[in-house]
Parts: C-alpha cells; sequence; structure tokens
C-alpha cells in the first residue's frame, strides 16, 4: 500500500510568488490527513480536485496564522456543504477557543461535531490509532508551541505467494497463513509451512511533518530513519543568523538533518518570499543530502 | 473627482465556480475603503494588482464566516510585510475578541495600532469623517447583527471657471471664489461676481452597500437617492420563500429596493453557489430595474 504528500501550500508568513502558506494532504493506507491549513488551503483543495468531505482527520502543527487561517473556514464550508460525520481536529493549546469564538459570534451550531484534541506540548504523544496507523506528535523548536507529527504504518502482515497456493485453500486458512501460522494436517503436521507459501510482509512505511523549527538535533530521535521527512527551510545558510533568531532553518541544516536522522527522502518547503526561484535552495540541500526535493505545490511524492 | 468599486469577491457562503466570498474596494475622493473582508481576500488584492498598505479603513458587515475569515490574514500580512502606520477597523461587536484571541495565541504584537470601531446594531451611526467623506453604519434584516454602509461625499466646492478667470488674480482670491464668496475692490465694490467666474460644484456621490439582508423596506431612507447601490441578491425570485427563511433577498427584490429608493445605479451580488450561470439572475433583476449590474469579481464601477 503506497502512501502520498501531495502539497496544497509551502511559502512561508505569506502567500506570495503564486504560492501558498502552508498545507498538504497524506493519504496512509487509503486514508486522507489533512496537515497544516494556511488561509485558502479550501480553494486549494477544489484546485487539487480533493473532496473536502472525505476529509476526517486535521492536524494543526502551531497557532502562526500561515499554518491554520484556513480552518475556520474549511470547518465553515463543511458544515454548509451538509456535513454529518465528525470531523477530528489535532492541534495546540488555544485552538478549542479560536474555533468557539468563531462559531459563537457567527451563532454557528454546527451540523456535525469536532472532536479536537489539544496535543501537549513536550512530549511525543500518540494522537490517532487505527488498525493499521499510529500517528504521534513530537516537540519541534520554535517561538511558540508547535509540533512535528509522524505518521506509522503498523507491521503489515505476510503476502501470500499466490503462485504457489493450493487453489482450494478455504479463506479462513488463508488468513493463518497471513498471520505468520503454519496450516497443520488433522495429526498436527505442518502441511502447509508458512515460510513456504508466504513473502515477507510489505514495508511499514513513515512520514514525518517538522514545520517550524530552528536546526536542533533534539528531533532526531523522533524521525530516525524515517522513508520521507517534510522538514522546513524557510532559509538559505548565508541567512543563518536570521534563521536561528527567528527560530526557522536554512537548507543546509535540513539536510543535516536528515542525513544525521538517515531518512529516505527529504521534501523541504516554508520558503521564504524572499525566494523566487527555489533552485538555489534546492541545490545548496542537495549538496549535504542528494535525496532532496522542493515541496512544491501541487506536487505529490509517494513511497510504495 | 470619480469614485470606483472594485469586486473581490460575490459568491455566498463558500467559495464557488472560481467565485471568492464577499469583498470590495470602494476608492471615493482617492480614499481607498476595503468593505468586507472574505477568506482570500489578501489574494485577491494582490491578483488585483491593490496595493494592500494603501488601506487605511476596512469595514466589516457582520459575523458570517464569508465576510471577514480574510481579515486576521490580512492583519497578520500588513504586519508581517512592515506596516507601522494605523489600521482602522470598523465591524460588529465581538469583532475586537476575535482578533485578540489570533494575536494572543500566535504572540503576535503588531508593529502598528489597530483602531476598532465597534458599531452598535440598531441605529444610523457616524463611523468615519474626514474633510471630504461622510460615512455611516445603518441596520440591515439578518439572521445576526448585520449593518450596511453608506459612503456620502460631503458637498465639494465651486469650480473656477478658467476660460474666464484674470490670469493675475492670487491664490487666496482663487480660494474665496471656490468657496462661494464674491471679490471686492478696494471700495468694497463687487469685483468679480462669484456667478460669473464659477461654475456649479461637481456633485457629491453616494454609495451603498447591503450585505447581508432580507427584504426589508425599513432599508431605504437610509439609502435614499444613492448613485450606486450594491444589495445582495442571493437567490432568483422562484427561491423566494428559501430566501425569506435565511434572512436573504431574491434578484426581484434587490431591484425593487433600488426602484423604491430611486437609487442611480444597482449592483447586485452574494450569489448562491447553486448559480453558475448568472445572466439569469440578471435578466429578472433587470425587468424589475434596468440599471443593474452583476458585480462579477475583478469588475469596477464608476461614477464620474
Amino acid at each position: 500500500m503506497p502512501f502520498s504528500v501531495k502539497i496544497l501550500g509551502s511559502n512561508a508568513s505569506v502567500p506570495a510568488h503564486n504560492r501558498n502558506q502552508t498545507s498538504q494532504l497524506l493519504t496512509m493506507m487509503q486514508v486522507p490527513f489533512l496537515i497544516d491549513c494556511g488561509e485558502g488551503t479550501q480553494l486549494q483543495l477544489k484546485k487539487n480536485k480533493i473532496k473536502a468531505q472525505k476529509i476526517d482527520h486535521i492536524f494543526i502543527s502551531h497557532l502562526h496564522g500561515d499554518h491554520y487561517y484556513g480552518l475556520i473556514g474549511l470547518i465553515s464550508s463543511l458544515h454548509l456543504y451538509g456535513r454529518q460525520k465528525d470531523l477530528n481536529i489535532y492541534g495546540p493549546p488555544g485552538l478549542k477557543d479560536i474555533i468557539a469564538i468563531n462559531l459563537k459570534y457567527s451563532q454557528t451550531n454546527l451540523n456535525y461535531k469536532i472532536n479536537l484534541t489539544e496535543w501537549e506540548y513536550g512530549d511525543k504523544q500518540l494522537l490517532f490509532e487505527n488498525q493499521n496507523i499510529q500517528i504521534y506528535s513530537f516537540p519541534l523548536n520554535h517561538r511558540i508551541p508547535c509540533s512535528g507529527f509522524l505518521f506509522e504504518e503498523k507491521p503489515k502482515k505476510r503476502r501470500i505467494n499466490r503462485k504457489l497456493l493450493p487453489i482450494d485453500l478455504p479463506p479462513s486458512r488463508i488468513i493463518q497463513l497471513k498471520n505468520g501460522e503454519d496450516i497443520l494436517d488433522e495429526e498436527g503436521k505442518v502441511k502447509y509451512a508458512n515460510k513456504e507459501y508466504t513473502l515477507p510482509p510489505a514495508p511499514s512505511r513513515t512520514y514525518a511533518f517538522c514545520s517550524d523549527t530552528k536546526y536542533d538535533e533534539a528531533i532526531i530521535p523522533y524521525i530516525q530513519g524515517v522513508d520521507m521527512l517534510y522538514h522546513e527551510a524557510t532559509f538559505m545558510e548565508d541567512m543563518k543568523e536570521r534563521a536561528a533568531q527567528t527560530h526557522h532553518t536554512t537548507t543546509t541544516e535540513a539536510a543535516l538533518i536528515a542525513q544525521k536522522a538517515n531518512v529516505g527522502r527529504l521534501l523541504i518547503g516554508h520558503f521564504s518570499t524572499r525566494y523566487k526561484d527555489l533552485q538555489p535552495m534546492l541545490d545548496e540541500a542537495k549538496s549535504v543530502f542528494e535525496k532532496t526535493e522542493l515541496a512544491l505545490e501541487g506536487h505529490e511524492f509517494s513511497e510504495d
């Protein structure tokens, strides 16, 4: 089962150069997760032909406007479109107050329920779990409480080797094989050895989202070895001091984090408006960590 | 001095059919006034090459999201662009709380001052006055407190008839003529009669903005005889009951208001998403009030 990340926006602070503010849609084990929601995200969803009503889970990293000003508009539109199923939101302390005050003054009683989990800043925290996936928050190092998110596929079952499988095997036996068991005959002897009729499980994929943060090696344990890492890279290396002052990261620093955490691929984003042409940012990051790509709006990055 | 209205959005409730939510820029006596600020208004300003920093006055009609969800993003971007001059906002009770809570959680100390006037619902109220213009709020009839806005140019000075004016007349004398005075000679006799050397003042223009409201003739006294009226027309006449239930207006009703108030021109907007093609709305309104136009995004309507 592949996962994919569709970039809906990746500009820092303000929309500029036809680049919107942070938002992306991760689809893992067929479940869509919206991560951050800058102003205009509902328009970006439309533009990318993503049905907003399919989204049941929204993650907000922190309460700087470029990461959440589109949330209340999306909540409101889902209501106006007639949504009835619950919407699950995972965000920083304070988000509940912000949503509540907007709904209060518009005198809106939503026709669906919001389940809002406000993560606590400071620890790795399990936010979501189903039979296939676990999602955690973990602390980043920014000016205000800010969390990264780690999306992990759980270990998968063994795959049936259909070429060798006896045609008449009933479904209950196939499940046994997928669960790693041998199939025994009536005398309790191994009839079909698991190893012979199955292949190893597909790999369990992992994705980590880190925005916004200053360069901080303390985040490495949380993202160690992920298949794909999104890490902010607001500035180029010559703006290193400015990056540190504003609690942001440079391209080189993001690449260093990727290298030290031994991740599979790196996506960089949250580009400062000062950079219209992003190629130099990519080149600089690649000089440290070759498997770097720009998190460009509309682009999709997937893993098998 | 002409005034002009640039439409930045005019769809109701949600963005659809490439139509954004309500916002428009009125420029009167060379001062730009932003009226309502749906999500993405800052992007619409960019698209229409309007410099956001030039805007010193923003009017918000009510606290339904499609009329103000873009305000906090605009406030935030003005800060990030380095604004230092005051921003004056005129809006409904509650707007101060909403802005404050967003700034609180983002730990933002704006580097400029917001002067926020919360109008009281119910009476005509003077919100703004300078030497050339007066702006009033007046009550509309909607589900939550909602104000219309009346923009009035003050009576203008007489215009010098330059064809007849003696070339050697000093500036102080010209001001006297503009003020409607005769110029006397040393003996106190009329040397230059005002009537001979001046033309009547240019007309003082008026613009009224009415969104959202149900059909209500009680608003007519506030907008009587304005040169241009923007009035919402969410539905067509066959949806009259739905319009009444939701405290909105039909095309025919908007045109009736325009007719009864004897306005110069009518702009209709706040189109329901159910109408992709707006021509039938225009036709229906024109059948009652010929001088009707669609408040289409990107269009500009001006008066000399």
